[in-house]
């Protein structure tokens, strides 16, 4: 799989800012690549991109078509349609992260085929794997993992790759989801894979490597997540990490989705995880924590809650958006 | 999903008795339903059922052939085309438990469609399942764990059910695996669940019942296991049991296909199990193990292993096959 850049991004009718978070992700993390947005009719996101009709970004060199957006059930409605067949009979490839396969819409798979260009489902492996292994392998990995869903995983793994990249040091962000496999242009969304592979489809995704590598290993879910726990299983003991770094929004009441379901206890989450990655990689060791701490407006609010997180867990613990990840591998370099 | 019974059991050219493990579980457990077998040149396998051909079989009212057997990839080899097509044609169903989809072939698919006849891939789940809430759900649940794969997790449920069925409890034997999905007639194949869906496909494998109804769930992997540990925490954390079985095979020296990955310490793999299902039932016990001591011929060393490991673990210990289960569910009635 190989998207080719530049991509013009399509916000569809997107409702708001979450519904494009794709699309964000996208734009926050790899700007070069993206060339324009463009709108339907009753959109509410903005990506503070240049607005683009089909034809200019064909014109200035465009060679995709990105779907950045999630609508409700994940299907593409009727009324994107149109514009996808003029993308299409345009030039452009489309991509998508979507529950529903492009590839499954007759008049797009259609439109794809006579025109010679190429639907990209990313949410979709189109490999097989083989079941882990649980062998050891050469490199060094880094897995993110998290108290909860949506608490900012892939963002601290691409903060470190940055960090680690400005240090001179080898590394490789390992992208597990929709939107990190846009951003990464490779990868394997983990969640979508058949269950008996998800440890083998994480051995496959990060593989061995010069002893002085470093994969960045975006986490999924949570092991104290009731409904993706047998996801984050597998990612961790795929992943062999020799470090974890836990990432925590510390204002949060009940796991992500479910109102019923407490957050689970911090001391114990780390625990957890650590002891669930020694099973294949013994010396694995959490370093640190990534916290979320956007719904703190208050800055001296903020510091106490990363310094008592700090020493409630023996561990550094900074907000990658606003403090960077540096304090998590000066160990490494 | 109803295969209608009588069965005739196919064998192919199965290697060996192991390779014919899945219609030996089903002659052991639901004899009844197993009107005779047949096999092919180099068969190496018997159920000690009269051997019957097809046309014996339709005329005595056999309904389904069942693939009770799986060979290397389990694909189907061309050898076996034209004794499957002769059965569709005179008038069989067809069902198999085998990686590849009996659908996916062409010659069989059309076949089928011509004769107005079902095949049925019982390891691929035809329904689309919610993400797990782990919202509690009435009914009492008892969940089969393992210190590694295939220790008798499926072999115990049944036990259970039938030992449950003898004190009149009410219990329904809830099946995760191929084979128990044929014992059952029903159930879900949970390792070929994309993984996202894991511990929802379980909640709708089990659902709320009466408050004095057990579900026996059939368990697959372990906890411990690199390489099917994502499935089993999605089954742990889906099944939300009162109960946990824990089942293990003493002499076993390293993990099943693993050579280079040692057996779980026993106590410590059943505080993994135990703690893992209280996310979702914060009242789970394990109550008790189910040994495999086929492995020890000596009756006084059998008796000793038992004693051993109740004295270990506090909990009643028995070989299922040998010693029945009732020590298990004594408690419950």
């Amino acid at each position: 799989m190989k998207i080719e850049s530049p991509y013009l991004m399509f916000l569809g009718d997107a409702q708001d800012e979450l519904a494009a978070k794709t699309a964000s992700g996208i734009v926050h993390w790899r700007r070069d690549r993206c060339f324009g947005q463009i709108k339907l009719p009753g959109c509410n996101a903005d990506l503070s991109l240049p607005d683009a009709s089909i034809m200019e970004a064909v014109d200035r060199g465009c060679k995709t078509l990105v779907i950045g957006v999630a609508n409700r059930g994940g299907v593409v409605p009727d009324s994107w349609i149109p514009t996808l067949l003029h993308a299409l009979e345009s030039g452009l490839d489309i991509a998508a992260g979507l529950h529903q396969k492009l590839d499954d819409i007759e008049d797009l798979s259609r439109a794809a085929q006579i025109n010679g260009r190429q639907l990209f489902d990313v949410r979709h492996p189109t490999q097989t794997f083989n079941v882990g292994s649980g062998k050891g392998r050469s490199g060094k990995r880094l897995l993110t993992v998290g108290t909860d869903c949506s608490v900012g995983k892939m963002y601290t793994a691409l903060a470190l790759e940055q960090a680690m990249i400005s240090e001179n040091m080898k590394c490789d962000f390992r992208a597990t989801g929709q939107t990190g496999i846009f951003i990464a242009n490779s990868g394997v969304c983990i969640d979508a894979v058949v269950s008996d592979f998800i440890s083998g489809a994480t051995e496959w995704l990060s593989p061995k490597n010069d002893d002085d590598h470093w994969d960045l290993i975006e986490g999924q879910g949570s092991l104290s997540h009731p409904s993706y726990a047998g996801v984050t299983m597998g990612l961790v003991h795929g992943a062999q990490p020799h470090a974890l770094v836990m990432c925590h929004e510390p204002t949060r009441t009940h796991m992500r989705g479910l109102p019923h379901q407490r957050m689970p206890d911090l001391l114990k989450c780390i625990e957890l995880h650590t002891n669930a990655a020694r099973l294949t990689n013994p010396e694995c060791e959490c370093i640190g924590l990534a916290v979320n701490t956007s719904n703190i407006e208050n800055e001296d609010k903020r510091i106490e809650c990363l310094q008592n997180i700090s020493n409630l867990t023996g561990l550094p613990a900074v907000d990658p958006v606003k403090d960077g990840v540096f304090e998590l591998i000066k160990n490494f370099i």
